[in-house]
Parts: C-alpha cells; sequence; structure tokens
C-alpha cells in the first residue's frame, strides 16, 4: 500500500491551522545542565502544552481537517493516555462528541482528565483486540471519525510543529533529540527538522521497549510486544507511514537503560523543576549514556510530556 | 532600637546592582486554574530563580553590598535551607569563602547543594542556640560577615525585586499574595507594591506556624515555637524590622490547613506541571480556602521556591 507522506508544507499549514489554539510552549536552558554535560541545551516544553502533552497539535490539527459533517458526527479514538486527552479537547473546543475506548487498568488520574473533556468513556480489558473491537463497535453505531494517534498525515505534520517552533526559535542546533514510540512525533519532527535546519535527527528509546531501533537497523517494523518499560508513552510499534519517514530522515536511534530515564527524570525535576515523564526523559537519558556525541553541541530537545501519576513515582 | 527601613528606592537600586546574576523568572499563567476560581492568577516563578529560591536575591544584593575588604573574609550564616545555598552560591560568584552552618538533620539534598557551591559546613544539632555558638565561633575566628536570611535591610530590598519585576509585567493587578515566615519575602513584596500599584498585599501562613497571624492580630511580635507544618520555610518569626515593615503594608495575613497546602501543592505539579515547595504552595491554598475573595480579581502569586525531597513528597 502507498501511503501519502507528508512533508513540511503540511507542518507550515498545520501550524497556521492550530496556531491559536495551542500553547506556544516556551524554550528553557538550565546553566547546571549545559556545564554538566559540557553543551548548550534547548529544551522545548511540550509538558506545557494543552493536556499536558504535544499529542494536542496533532489531534488539534486533525480535528480541523475534518468537513462539518465529519465533526458533527464525533470523533472516536482508543488510548489509555495523552492522545486520549486530546483528542477528548479537541472535541470539545469543537463543540461535538467524543468517544474514547480506554483500557479499565488506564491511570485514574487519566480516566479523569479524559471525563473532564467530556468525552463518552467505553472501558474494556486491554488486549488490542478488545480495544479494536470496541471501537469498531462505536464507530459503526455513531458514524464518528477514528482519529489514529499516530498513523496518520494530518497528525504527523500537527506533532511536527513543536520542532518547527524550536528551530525557529534557536538558531543553528547541531542535533535535535527526540523520543520515539509509535513514531508520530518522531517522523514530525524529523520533517521540520530536515526542512529547515542542518541538524541531525536523534530518536531516544528505551532498550526495553527497542523496536524502533532493531526496525531501522534490519529495515522492517517490528511488533512492539508487551514492553516493560516505565515510559508508557512508547509502548507502541512504528507503523509502515511512520517507519518510512524514519528511514529517510533520522539519523540514528540511541537506546538506553530503564535506570538512566529514572535519573534522567530526576535531574530534570530537581534541576529545572519542572515536571516530566518518562517518555520525554527518555531523551536526556540518551546525552547521560553518551555524553561525548554531544560535547560543544547546541542540542534541542523534545520534552514531549508531563503527565505523570503523582502516587507512582520511580524515586 | 530603631531600624532603618527599606524603601522602593532600595529596592530599585538592589535591582540595579543584582540584574546581571538573576534569572528574569517567568510570570506564568493556567487557564485551568483560572476557570477553577473565576479569577485571573499570574505566578511569578521564583522556583526557577537560581538555587531554585527567591533567597539568591537578597543574598546577592547583600554580597554586592559589601566592601572588597568585608568579601574577601568570608561570608558566614546559619541555615538548614534556602538561604544556605544562596549565600554559598553568592560567595561563590564573588570568588570568596562561605561558612555555613547546617543542623545535621538537614536534607541530604541541601547538605550536597551547599557543598557543590563550596561552602565551609559545620554541622551541629538543631537548636538555636547551636546554631548561633557556632557561627559565632566562626565569625569570630575568621573575621566573615555573617549575612542574616531576612533580619537586614539589604536581604529585604533584595526580596522586593521579585514582586517589582511582577508587578512592572502584569498590569492592574488587584491583589498579590506572599508567603510569610520571616517576613523577608514579605516585607520586600508589600514594599514594591505598595510603592507602585493599587493592589491589596495578602500574606499566606500556615494554621500550624501562624506567629505572624498572631503577631499582627496582637501588635507584638510572638516567636515560633516548633511548628509543625510541611512549610519547612516558613518555621521562623517575624523580627522587629519585618514587623515594623508588615505592620505598615500588609492587608491581611490568612492562616491556612495543613492538607489544603499539600492539595494546592499537587494542583500545581499535576496542571501546570511545575515543581513548587509547600512554602510556595501556601499561597494558593489561600485562594483554596477562601475563593469569594479572590473571585474576578487579577492576582499575583509568588511562587518563593522549588526545593523538595523528591523521596519524601506528602502524595
Amino acid at each position: 500500500m502507498q501511503y501519502p507522506v507528508p512533508t513540511f508544507s503540511d507542518v507550515c499549514a498545520a501550524h497556521e491551522r492550530i496556531k491559536k489554539y495551542i500553547n506556544r510552549t516556551p524554550v528553557i536552558t538550565s546553566n547546571y545542565l549545559d556545564s554538566m554535560f559540557d553543551a548548550k541545551l534547548f529544551f522545548k516544553c511540550e509538558n506545557f502544552q494543552k493536556v499536558g502533552a504535544f499529542k494536542f497539535r496533532g489531534a488539534m490539527n486533525t480535528v480541523l481537517s475534518l468537513s462539518q459533517e465529519e465533526i458533527n458526527k464525533g470523533l472516536a479514538t482508543h488510548s489509555s493516555g495523552n492522545h486520549a486527552q486530546a483528542l477528548a479537547l479537541a472535541a470539545k473546543l469543537m463543540n461535538t462528541k467524543s468517544y474514547i475506548v480506554m483500557p479499565d487498568n488506564s491511570p485514574q488520574v487519566k480516566k479523569n482528565a479524559v471525563k473532564e473533556y467530556g468525552a463518552e468513556i467505553t472501558y474494556c480489558i486491554n488486549t488490542e483486540e478488545e480495544r479494536v473491537g470496541n471501537l469498531n463497535k462505536i464507530v459503526e453505531k455513531t458514524g464518528a471519525t477514528f482519529v489514529h494517534p499516530y498513523d496518520d498525515v494530518r497528525i504527523i505534520a500537527g506533532q511536527g510543529t513543536a520542532a518547527k517552533e524550536l528551530i525557529e526559535e534557536v538558531e543553528s542546533l547541531d542535533i535535535v533529540i527526540c523520543p520515539v514510540g509509535g513514531g508520530g512525533l518522531l517522523s514530525g519532527t524529523s520533517i521540520s527538522t530536515k526542512a529547515i535546519s542542518k541538524a541531525k535527527v536523534i530518536a531516544a528509546e528505551p532498550k526495553m521497549a527497542d523496536d524502533a531501533f532493531r526496525s531501522l537497523r534490519d529495515g522492517k517494523v517490528y511488533p512492539s510486544i508487551k514492553p516493560q518499560t516505565i515510559c508508557d508513552g512508547l509502548l507502541t510499534s512504528l507503523s509502515e507511514l511512520t517507519f518510512s519517514i524514519v528511514q529517510k530522515n533520522v539519523d540514528e536511534i540511541i537506546t538506553v537503560e530503564e535506570n538512566t530515564i529514572k535519573n534522567a527524570m530526576r535531574i530534570i525535576w530537581e534541576r529545572m523543576k519542572i515536571i516530566v515523564e518518562p517518555s520525554a526523559a527518555v531523551t536526556l537519558a540518551v546525552i547521560i549514556e553518551n555524553p561525548e556525541l554531544f560535547r560543544d553541541k547546541r542540542v534541542g530537545i523534545i520534552l514531549s510530556g508531563g503527565n505523570v501519576e503523582l502516587n507512582k513515582l520511580p524515586f
């Protein structure tokens, strides 16, 4: 099957479309971390994005790309995490319904957030089969539009706006680091980075969920099978679409240990006084494990989100 | 005894003096919190200040006000908390020594930070007598200058620069809320607020450490005796100097429950994705317990610091 591949023009169009809905998130720096690594680090804080994660960019772009008729029928997805919140808020802003299939073991705080945005939630047991089965039933019954969390040109174009903002704000980056799960954020980031900068794109992945690393190495998409990582936003595998973009644009995928991710998260919390989730801290973990790659470099880092269960911290 | 009382000119002079050393901390807002309280809240983020707290402003102003001879002899204080770090960093930046007396039960993370800034630490048991006794010995032996954490015109003038920045950035505030412990930050905040705005000044204090509230009510300084509050930055009592300023400038001191403080801290962490310490969250706790006072108002909030032990969170 031939997929339409998003371009930087799509990212620019997405940016115009979503500009008045998203937060223009800040880029922050830390003297302490800079001197720790002899590098200049620029953190793009998507933890300060609406719903606490970059996901709102792609969801909002997708919804704004739909026809009024499609919007009126509502939006549907299955997700236990940030995409669920993002789609629920996007639907709310467009005055339409959202139908979210959530695994019943999703964190209470995420269930609450999705509910607060007015979504209609269907709980199911957490298997792919159950999630997709329930979603299909809802779509069939309501005619709602299914919005995939990453395997979608409009989603990818939306996610690419974060790196676009970063690169437009910070001159002469040598490297941009971004987490990889399903590859939506990474695809968008790599499209923007290659289009308007000379920076390398490095993807950060937990060693315990290294399907993207292996996929890139072997030239074929591996599924992500029951990965045991603290990074709850990086559990999914690439799609054919995101894989093709990653193959073309991403210079390297670097995997890191769980302990380094926890350590990176703690350093960001303690030193920068901001809350990021493990899936965001995986980027700094790459620098901690490979300081020589970043010495004397100007490094852009996409801190993808800040939704954590405060009752279940790893420290 | 007659104390010289700092004026807004002192705050302006302090600001010029410390400008290139401090972080110009951001003022951030939250749609979520605004709609929660039907108010417009502006958070001045001193958790992003150097050493993670406003204390660096006053310490740096004091050190820059000393003669070169005094600086050369070094700086001394006793503190288990943010003032210790602030003075140690100020000394380091001036290429001089700092001598800090710390209670041996101070949090390890604070001991480490003070050590990292190159201070010479003397540990003692945590009684006022031991702390002062050790400090006096050091001052006698080294000739170092004692820098009090709040009972000092230069410290107060320095702390007042945070509110000055806030008011210069945000127009037409109706109320400024600030925590009160020893009263250094509150004094400086109230001097700036009364000088360049029409805003009321409300002080926020834990009910479990309500000595400032009682002092203002009864017109005399009460000591703070073994207060049992989670707000480790608000354990001290007013001095005659800070009391006189508070009496003149502060419209109201409002006390709040411990549980509300924990709840406020959690809301700030979860919704704003920033790390603040309990002593900073006491401000939002006042709004939570008294929403009617703030409805439809533009409220400036001094988030005083973000130094917390991640191993000992109250949630």
